[in-house]
Order: structure tokens, then sequence, then C-alpha cells
């Protein structure tokens, strides 16, 4: 049986669950959040919290069945609060997302072979596969597509499945190709080393498919890392350079022709708990950094041994990708590279495109509501 | 005449320019600088900086002409800088950016004659008044364009003289008016109180175009307030209040039948300079707010005081649009609104789109070339 109290000193509900979980909801909270409170078609909050006033007081909490009942000190309606919902909503605690998977930090050992494959056309018929594709795809930063068709829409296709495509200033889908005006790296046969892309970007693309139509050359093998474990071990072996790297920004830009974007990144994201969620680096786009001159000497230990980590076996994976594979990754983790190739000894054509995370967590929380109530929910 | 001296005890180069202006350049600064370390053609960072020692010295400096040449402590070619570019990229000091044009906060006494307005066939035709329209569209934070075509596409192709729409889940562009099954409260007839949209993106949209095709209803007048003067005001009056809204984030959610978009966000964001550069509002999107429960009744007493001032007299800008009228504003900055309207007496369209900040400030950046040197810039 769930316990109430009502605690005048706090301002707050007490609820004990019959699960045994304790929690304590505030006034304000409560006649906020009243169900009462949000629009029937478009379940948009539509209280007007101004009409609240700031030290409102429950007279009385009664628990009848699976429900708190609440009345209040002013003459606003009575509430009544499903049990079950405010277990899922207690203040302090993060509500439960199916877009959160966990992530698994891979460095070399993962090799080629640990890298989760799925076929292409089992993604584009079951939502089943898509589901584990998407979470696989997360927990690991990367997966590979295989079985494409060999037309450029084909990888396309997957990465609709998700969500709209990501535009840019290079497209909404591009070719990674050598081209005789390069305005980009990518478009030349030379090396890359690590990266993420467009780290010029206030949001750099979140995931990057790549469609790997042909790659006949000698070289262009792919390279690949995990930022996350690059940063998590940086974190434990060199605090102040992480410390840095995390908390001093500095800038980056992109310009040719029609185009000048610029924007100030910090190389290691965080959250507010202090989990990293996004890396980003990108020497080649990397501005001239404008830090103040002892600031700027500390920077610089700090981000070349990052970028030394980059370099290191320790975290690379490699492979060559065939025809018909397409290889996903996020964008703001892993990082990509390719060798050299001679585009005098065959062909090299990836076609790509970008769904940013934003859609892929949305179609991760659609795929998991229930089939009766996807629409209601 | 500049002056220069090796100072071994920094390791930098300091340097007293012409105009009087002294600077410390630090020398894996200058190493990782070099101007020949650029890719000619993209104008890229092709450096590697894990291959000069992080405690290279300079072992020469001198001044020539207008130039600084620099001999090195390991064998890499000597390097020679130009002195004006030098000046402009004194570390401590943030390089010139023609994009960033300052803010003028405004209050309710601007009114709707002081908005700025523009014809839009004269922003399509003239590169000149593109670039005013844009610097007086930051630093007011929108303006209107008239003389629109009555079309869904005019408003739009002004729009795209700034660069490509920003898609999000509800298209390219969109419809504001009446309809009968709305997913989002702006399809309905109800009034809106000040808000910005998408609140529940990673990266809220930045400006937001609304072509005005038809508003013959009674009602459905426009509300703007200047998100940037509030929350000034908010950081004199009432600080803690300012120093919650600006540290603590909280979720906001969007959902309908086939999106599930969440994320967290502050109200109030600023820059590393303490610069308010982002006001993200709207209750509506807001999602069960999730902090403990001390923390939660203090950020209520924050958000509401906030939400106070959006719904005061003070801050408020009214107008009616007009058929051919199209009012566009920084959604990260100007909150807007409207009021209740009667769709059974007339018709209230609005054709609308997205730019983001990103493709706006790289407009005016390539505006701000010289003609002559544009392609090589």
């Amino acid at each position: 049986m769930t316990n109430v109290t009502l605690c005048a000193d706090t301002a707050t509900v007490e609820l004990t669950f019959t699960s045994g979980a304790k929690a304590a909801f505030p006034y304000i909270w409560l006649a906020d959040n009243d169900p009462a409170g949000f629009h029937p078609q478009t379940q948009e909050r539509i209280t007007d919290l101004t009409a609240i006033p700031l030290d409102i007081t429950v007279t009385t909490a009664e628990i009848t069945d699976s429900n708190l009942a609440l009345t209040w000190s002013d003459d606003r309606q009575a509430s009544t609060f499903d049990l079950s919902w405010l277990e899922a909503h207690i203040p302090g605690q993060r509500a439960a997302d199916p877009a959160r998977t966990g992530f698994h930090h891979w460095r070399k050992d993962l090799g080629a072979t640990g890298i989760p494959r799925v076929n292409a056309n089992a993604i584009l018929t079951s939502d089943e596969t898509l589901t584990d594709w998407l979470k696989q795809t997360q927990i690991y930063g990367y997966s590979i597509v295989e079985g494409l068709a060999d037309n450029t829409e084909a990888g396309m296709d997957v990465a609709r499945r998700i969500g709209f495509l990501r535009q840019t200033n290079f497209g909404v889908t591009f070719e990674v190709q050598s081209k005789p005006n390069p305005n980009n790296l990518a478009y030349t046969p030379i090396a890359l080393p690590l990266h993420t892309d467009l780290t010029n970007q206030e949001l750099p693309p979140g995931f990057q498919f790549l469609h790997c139509l042909a790659n006949e050359a000698q070289g262009g093998g792919s390279l690949f890392c995990d930022g996350y474990a690059i940063a998590e071990d940086l974190r434990q072996n060199d605090p102040e350079a992480f410390e840095l790297l995390s908390t001093v920004s500095v800038p980056f830009r992109f310009h040719d022709e029609d185009t000048d974007i610029r924007n100030r990144k910090r190389v290691i994201n965080l959250n507010e708990d202090g989990q990293v969620i996004e890396v980003c680096f990108n020497a080649h786009l990397a501005d001239i950094f404008d830090l103040e001159p002892a600031l700027m000497t500390r920077f610089y230990r700090a981000y070349r041994r990052f970028m030394q980590m980059t370099r290191s076996d320790d975290y690379l994976v490699t492979l060559k990708l065939k025809g018909g594979e397409m290889v996903v990754f996020d964008n703001r983790r892993v990082m990509h590279g390719r060798n050299a190739f001679d585009p005098q000894t065959g062909f090299r054509h990836l076609h790509g495109c970008y769904v940013d995370r934003g859609e892929f967590e949305s179609r991760l929380r659609v795929l998991a509501r229930p089939a009766k109530t996807q629409a209601a929910a």
C-alpha cells in the first residue's frame, strides 16, 4: 500500500510506494503537472504556471486505488495523479528513455570482426531488425550494413528508415571520391588521419552513412577508433589534459567559394553528470587558436597528447570496405579516417549522408512503443 | 618599425607592432601555424602537430619588410609570417568576424514602427541590400520583409538568399493555420504566449521566416519580445534566478505519431564570456521537470519569474501582419506568440521555414569579402 504524508516545511507530498521507493513531490511541481493541464490532442502542456501561486499548498492528500487525489489551498479543481506515473517521475531521478542504450567503449581488440553487421534488406523490411540495428549502432557507435544494391540510393534508403537526412553545406548527400578542384581533403586521394566531420558546425552531424560503391584502388582502407574510449583513457592518465580539452573551446572553420562557417567547440564535451557525450576533433578544420599565451602552451600540450592517442595502434580498427557495404557511425563519437589511395589503380567511390542524433533517438523511442497504443502515446 | 624579442622563459616570440600593439606568440603556435602548413586548394590545415616537438624553440627571429622570418631548433624549414596576419591573430584576442554585428536589446518602446523593414525584391536583386538586411536582422533579432508575391514560394526564396532551409520533423517548410487534427498548438486557433520554437531539439532552429499569405480572421495579432533584454534585466534584478536558469537544464519534449524528440536545455544560455547567446523558452514543450526537490522549488521560482517577464507589457511589441509581409526573427533570441483568432471570421495563413545561424553568419562573411578576391579567400 502506498503511504502519503504532507510535509508543510518542505512544501512537498512525500510518498512511499508499494515497491519501497520513497519520493518527495513539491507542491508547485504537482500543481504544474496536473494531468488536466495537457492538451488532449497535442499532449502539449497548457497549464499557465503564472496562474499558480508560488506558495500554493496541498490541503488534503488521499490514496485511492492506484491514484493520488489532492485538494489545494486556492480554489482550483482537485487533482488526480496516477501512482505509477508518479513513480516514473520521481524528482531527482531521470525518467526512463528507450533511446538510451548505454555505450560499450572499444579499443583495437574489437577488431574488424567485432563490428556489428546487419543485412540491408532486413532493416528495410523488419521493425525488429531496425530496432536491434539502431541499438547496436548506438552501443558501439558503429556498424556495417551489407547486401546493398549497387546504386547511390540504396544506402540512403536505409538511412531514411531512421529519419530525414541532415543537410550541410556539402549537400543532403555527398560523394567521397577524388575530384579535380577539391574544396575538402576528403575529395583528394591523400591519407586522412582519424577525425570527426564538420567540427566547424555549431551542431556537427550525428550519424554518418558511407555506402561503398567501389573500392578497387590500391590503398583506401578505412580507419576507425572510439573517441569515447580515448577520452576516458585520457581522463584516467592525464587529468589536466582532460580538464583542458573538456572546458576550453577553440575555433574551427571551413571556407570555400560560397561558404565560411566558423564555430568554437571543445574537443571533449561532457553532460551535466560528467559523462563524455561528444568528441569533436578535426585537425584540418582547426582554425587559428586564440587563447592567452600561457593557456595556449598548456592547451597545445593537451591537444597534442589527444592527437597522439588518435594515432596510436591501441585504439585502431581498420577494414577495407567492399562494394555493397555501408559503414554507419556516430560522427560525434567514432573518429574515422582512411589510408591514401592511388586513383590510377582503380576507382574508389563512397556515397554518404548524415542523420542527426535527434532523429536517431526519436526513432528508437517510437519503435519502443507498445504496438497497439502507438498512435495514442 | 615592428620590434621582435625571443623570450626563452615563456617560449614565446614577443612583437611590438608599428601600431603600438604588443603580443606574445608561443613557439608551438608559430610552428603549428606556419603558412606552408595549409593545403593550397582547400585551405585546410595539413601540418602534422605530432611531428612538432612540444619543446620546439625559435632560434632566430628577424623582421624583413612586412614579414617575420623564423628559424627553428629542429631541422624544419625556416618560416615566414606576414606581420599584418600576425597582428590580426594575437593570442588572447578574438579574430575579427564580419558575422558579429553586435546586438541592440529592445523593449516595448521599440514599437511596431521601430522594426527594420526591407523590400523583398531589393533583397533578391542586390547584395548590398541583402547585407544590410542581414545585419539589421541580427542587430534587432528581427525584421519585416514586405512586397512579397502571393504564393508560398515567395518568402522561401528570400530565405534561400541566405542559405538552405533547416529541415525539422515539421518538414522543410510548414503551414501555420488551423487544422483538424493538430499535432502542435500552432495549428489550432488558440492564443500562443511568447515562446521560442522547438526547444526540444538539441539545436533549436535559428532564424524563422513567417510569410503572411492571409490574415483576415478577427484576432491573430503577432506578439514579439527580445529574450536577450529580458535575460539581461533578470541578471540585474534577480541574480539568483538568472544563475539557476543559466546553469540548470530541464527536459523538453515533442511527440506525435511518428516522433518523440527529447533534449535537456537551459532557459538562458551563455557563451564563455558570460554573454547571453540563446534563450530557450517554450512552456508547451516543457517536459516533466526532474530536479531534486529542494532545487526544483528554487528553479520553479526562477522559471516562473522569467515567464512572468515574458507576459509583461514592458517587453511586448505587437503587430498584425498583412498579406505580402514576412516577419523574420532569430528564434533563439526573439520570442514570438499570437493572439487567439476566430477561424469563422476569415482565413489566417502563414507559411514558414527556418535557416540556421550557421548559414546566416556564413552568408554575412562571404558577402563581406572583397569582390575581386572572393574566390581566393
